[in-house]
Order: C-alpha cells, then structure tokens, then sequence
C-alpha cells in the first residue's frame, strides 16, 4: 500500500493551523457530550457539491449521509443492509435532528446516467444501473420530451423531480410521518447550482425550487 | 412544511460571501468541464468527522461517500441497491479515482451499537441494527475483551478493526484488486480522534494506526 | 363613446415633461430621416413584459411586434392575413434589422391555455385556442410530464421550447435562412422572468437558457 | 448563432439599476397575483410608436398588440391563426380590459406602402402586401385624390381612416359590440405624431382628431 496521499495529508496540516484554532475547544466538548446535530442532510458524493462548504457549517451542525445523486431509497425494512435508511433512523431517532434536508445539484452524473438509455453502466457488477434503477419510472416521463427539451434541461428536471420523490420517500417512514404531522420534524429539498453556486430551496407546498434569496 | 432552516441559509450566505469569492471561477469550470477528484473517501455521517473540514478540501477535490460507521459492505452484486457500493463503482470506474480513504473516527456511534449487547435497536423497522450487523463477526470478537479492555479502548479497537475490514471489502471489486495490483488505485484508512482533532493513518502492511505527523 | 381613458392623458403628460424633453431632437430627425432599427423583438402582450421597458429603449431602437405569447408561426404563404410574418417580411426586408430577438416570459397566459386540458377555450370564436394550437404537438409533449414536473415547471419549460421553436420557425423563411447563413442576420431568444425582472438569454447552440449576468 | 446583442445587455443592465429599482415589489405582485390591465392598446411595431413610451407606462398597466399599421383585422372566426384577433379576444375575454385604444401614427411604412401603386411587394412570399391589402378598399379611395392632396396629406388621411376602420371591426366582434353597448368596454382611437410627439384623440361620435390637450 502506497504512502497516504500527500494532499491529503498537506490539506490536514492547513486546517490544523487554521480553521481548528479557534475550534480547539468545540471539538473537546463535542467529544466529551456527543453530538447533537439538529439537521440531517442527504447530500450527493460530488467533489463539488459538499454541505459544509455550501453551508459554511462547523464541527457538530450537519449530520451527513452522501450517497450517489442523494437519493433516499423508497422505505424498506426487508432485512437487507440499507445504508440510507439506516442513517436517516440514526439521525431521527437515534440523534434527535429536527430538520431533514434532500439536497441534489447540478450536472449530476447519477442523474445523467439515470437519463442515458443503456443506464450507463459501468461495470458487470452495474452496481451504479441498479442504484439508479429507483429512479427509472421517472426518468422515463423525463427522457420523453427528448423532442422538446434539451438534454440540460431534462438534466434539471430529473434532479428537482429526483428531489421531490425522495422528500416524498422520507414520509414512508412511519415515525418520519408522524413526527412531520406533529411539528417534531420538518422535511426540505434544496439544489445547488454548480456553476453559479447558486442555492436553490424547495417549496412545500408546490414542489417547486426558487433561489435562496428570492 | 416548514420555512428552510434559518442557521442554512445564514450558513449559505456566509459561503457566498467569503470562501467563494475566490472560487467563483472554479465552480464555473468545474460545471463545464466535469469534476475529476482523485481521492474517494469513505467516511461516517457523524458530524464532527467531515472529511472537508478535516482536509481543507475545495471543490472538485474529494468524491465522498458517507454512511454511519463509514462501511464498505462485502461485494454482493445481487441485484439489490447498494448505495456505497454504487458510489465505489462510479467514483472508480467513472472518475477514474487513484486513491480510496476509508476513514473512521473516534466516538461513532454506528461502532458504538454494534458493541452493545442488543445492537441499539432504534426502532421496529431497524435499519441501524442490520445495518451494524455486518460487524458482528468482529464486534463479537472486540466484545469479548470487555474483561480486560475497557469501553473506549474497545470502542477504539473496533473502530480501527472496522477500518481494516472496510479497506479488505474494498479489494473484493474485483477491479480493484487488480487495479490495486497494478499500482492505478492506492487504498488507504485513516482514523480521526474528534476529541483532539487528531489525524491517525494506517500502515499498509501492518495494519497499525499511527498519528499523521509521526 | 367615452372620454379618452384619463390614466393614458395623465401618463402622455409625464412623458412630455420628463422622458421627451431630452428626446424632441430625436423624434425629429427620426420622423425626417425615417426610422432605422437594427433589432427586431417579437414579445408578448402581455403587460408585465414590455420590451422598451426591459431593454431600456427609446425610439428608433426597436422595432417591436407583439402577440400573444410571442409566437413566430411557421412560413405559410398561402395568402392569408399573417400578422406576424407581415412585420417579419417588413422588418428585414423593409427596414434592414440585423438582429431578431424571439423574447418569451413567465406566467405567460397563453402557454398557460396551451398547457389546459381544454385549451381554454374562451369564446366560440375561439381565436385563442386557434391561435395557441400552433404549439399543440409540443405542448402535449410537455404536458405528459404532468406525473412528475409541477405546473410551473411544465410552464416554464414550455415558455422556452416555445421560444426556440419560433426562432426555429424563423428559419423557414428562405431569406432569413440565408441571411443568417451569410451572417447579414442573427437570431436570439430570451426569457424574462417576471417575478424577480430576470432576464435569460438562450444559447445557441444548445438551445439552454441563462441568465444573462452569468 | 451570435452573441445577444451587446446594446440589448446595456439597456436591461440600465433598466436593473434605474427604473427597476422601485419597481421589484411591483413584478413580484404581479408575477403572484397576475396582470389586470384595464386598457388593451393595438399599436404599430414602428420603434418610434411605443404604447409605454408615449403613455409612461410601467408593469401591468398595458396589454399591447403590435403589427403592421396597427390593424384590426375583420372580424373571421374561419380557424386560421388570427394572431390580433387572438390577443384581442385573449384581453377582452380572458383579461377583462375595460378600454380599447387603436393607436396609429404618423410617416407609417405600412400605410405608405398601402398608398404604393404596387402595394411595395417586398418578397415573393409578399406578407406585408396581404397584410396591407385588407385597407385596400379604403386606401384606393385615399390615393385617388392624388390630384388635390399631397403625398403626406393622403398619408396622414388614410392613417386616420385606417384607424376608424380598425375601431369599426372591432365592433364586430359580437361580444365587444354588446359590451360596448352595456358600457363595459370603450372604444378609442388615437394617432401619434412622431416627428412633434403630439398625441392626438379621435372624437368617437364625428371620428375626428384633435391633440390631447385641446
């Protein structure tokens, strides 16, 4: 096994002369008394699309589950490892969080191989095929108006519909249902705008997105 | 649903004002021309161990995957979702990643129920305790020094043990192993001490932790 | 009869005593020379989208049709009255413009009617239904997507497919088609957000909309 | 496809720092609330005629149809596209306009060509030539006093006449008819003098003109 890359290592040195001065004692207290997040984030793996960074978030704010295309896979609770699922119970049940927060983004290559015609797979495995299998009967009506839309436009509608299905998947956790009835918990979709670095929030009510500061 | 979360949006702002005047043109390029991290990371959802912070990462630099206990599950192409597994492939396999960190920290609390005697059910559903369960083996095993370990050194062991197996998991991709072999993809754990903000690496050959700066 | 509308008299005054006085020289060589404008707009009626307003334009600058929803129908010289067409043909052939701009917007009540079940028919003459049938085999095609894209999506989208299709349309006719080929014409689209007075220009090559300070 | 134009950019950049600034609230009203204008203007989409212009008008105040010489078509509910019979059923009907203005102006070019021996056929597909062939009943009786007036006087007559005809077909719509009987919608005229910008009213009952102020 090869040297730990040194970037990495170059990257850990500058936050330990930076950002960590003034967060010495936060990191000790939050050690010592657990973590108490109050937002739980689905967020994409993308190298360009990280919460803390987007939400200028510190030590113990965001409890973070990234999955390719930030999906939350529809509930359940068949016994089979479910990665999402179990960290949105952890965060819920077991941390308490009061909001929870689906945030897909822009040129998202989970999204682009949902609306590609062979499901880009990438590997006899097809790990990524079936991951983005979830989403095939929405990219379906997407990848239709082919005739009308272009692909960049297809490109954002599935990522926003994308949003809303796993918003709405949220609620088939029974506890999740109930919690949102009673005001313990509140559900959020969100999309960034890689480009512009434009924040884009989800209505409730309507399904639609606005940017942060409209 | 609720108003979006106050403290993101402020935390939003705050990004838009500071850390991105400088990034503004790399957003952009990154947009047109495609992200190309080459770092993988594996890391837990826990909200003091973000791997953005710790390695002061901009963006297009690290491709992350996050779940609790920062797991790579075994290789099983069986046709169900595999969330990190479908990451792994597509980070690889699309973004032609050279090297995978799987990186643990200290106080998890994935690690931490899989200790306990009843897997910390949280709830009938139970995605937590299937989804520890893949431990077991080796939780057992670290379980069974609670005559001479005490809670935390055995809340460490497993962590770094946990590590070890998730950097093996890895090598069951079959691309991988050979990848590894040819020297295109290095594999790597760390292991983060969110008390001290401590960075810990592990030795290829070994298998033993030791302080990044050592 | 009645009186000539009191807000129109009211508002002709505060155009004598503000914007003409620094225009009267203008309006006299415009009247003696003839008008020259080098662009030609095909907007809206809509009055929210007023293309002098939203370009800043004083006379001489533009040369402005309007219908409703800014539809360029396709070439048919088949001897029946077109609008449209005839302030086209004037346009470049007449008057020499270099530029045409097909200008869409939002919450347009045309595409709106275009996207009804019933085409919103509002009268027997049902001109508006006639009229906005031009769209119909795109619009059906945007309206399919009425599982998964909410009303405001499925009408902005159709606002833009709408808009290239008229600067598709253009191109029917045999000189602009040449004229744009030999580079003596050229042909834009944009889209003007009327809620945040937004506007989007749209690319040419992909047909992609954005706005215009990006 | 070129670039959009650089003057259009400026102007919208001048309109956002200018007259837009005490104006967002107003399209953020209207974009919620929806247009009601109360006046429908058929203008000219000469660049020296701008219904805004002329009558200081901002957002929401003006629904307006532009096309060659400000005409309104007879009333001819055959199926084809009717773009101005459209827009005037669309803001009639649809909008509840309460006054009508057909508004002409001086030095017209499609007027002009109506007075042309050859109907100033500018293409073979002759748009404007059809489009200005519905005056020609009217525009034969003006050119025959070639003998007695001049060229500018049969100008500004037939300007004059096609605006009384224009006001006349409007009155064929049978809904506007009854209506206007009820009172519920008025009927103007008025013609612009672009070279003194002098705004003149037509006298419903004598169908004279005078200037506004008078």
């Amino acid at each position: 096994m090869a040297n730990f890359p040194e970037r990495l290592i170059k990257g850990y040195k500058e936050f330990t002369s930076s950002a960590l001065i003034n967060e010495r004692e936060k990191y000790k207290e939050l050690a010592e008394k657990g973590q108490k997040p109050t937002v739980l984030i689905i967020a994409c793996c993308d190298s360009r699309a990280a919460p803390e960074t987007i939400f200028s978030a510190g030590p113990g704010e965001l409890f973070v589950v990234r999955n390719v295309a930030n999906l939350v896979p529809p509930y359940a609770p068949d016994g089979n490892h479910h990665s999402t699922s179990a960290a949105i119970e952890f965060a819920v049940k077991g941390l308490g969080v009061k909001d929870i927060v689906v945030m897909g983004h822009g040129r998202c290559g989970g999204i682009q191989a949902a609306l590609s015609t062979d499901g880009a797979k990438l590997d006899d495995g097809d790990f990524i095929g079936k991951w983005m299998s979830m989403l095939a009967p929405v990219a379906e009506q997407v990848a239709a108006t082919d005739q009308v839309m272009t692909p960049a436009e297809r490109q954002n509608a599935l990522e926003r519909v994308s949003i809303r299905r796993s918003v709405q998947n949220l609620r088939e956790f029974p506890y999740i249902k109930q919690m949102e009835k009673d005001g313990a918990v509140n559900l959020h979709g969100a999309w960034f705008d890689i480009s512009t670095a434009e924040l884009w929030v989800m209505n409730g009510e309507t399904g639609d997105f606005s940017r942060a500061e409209n």
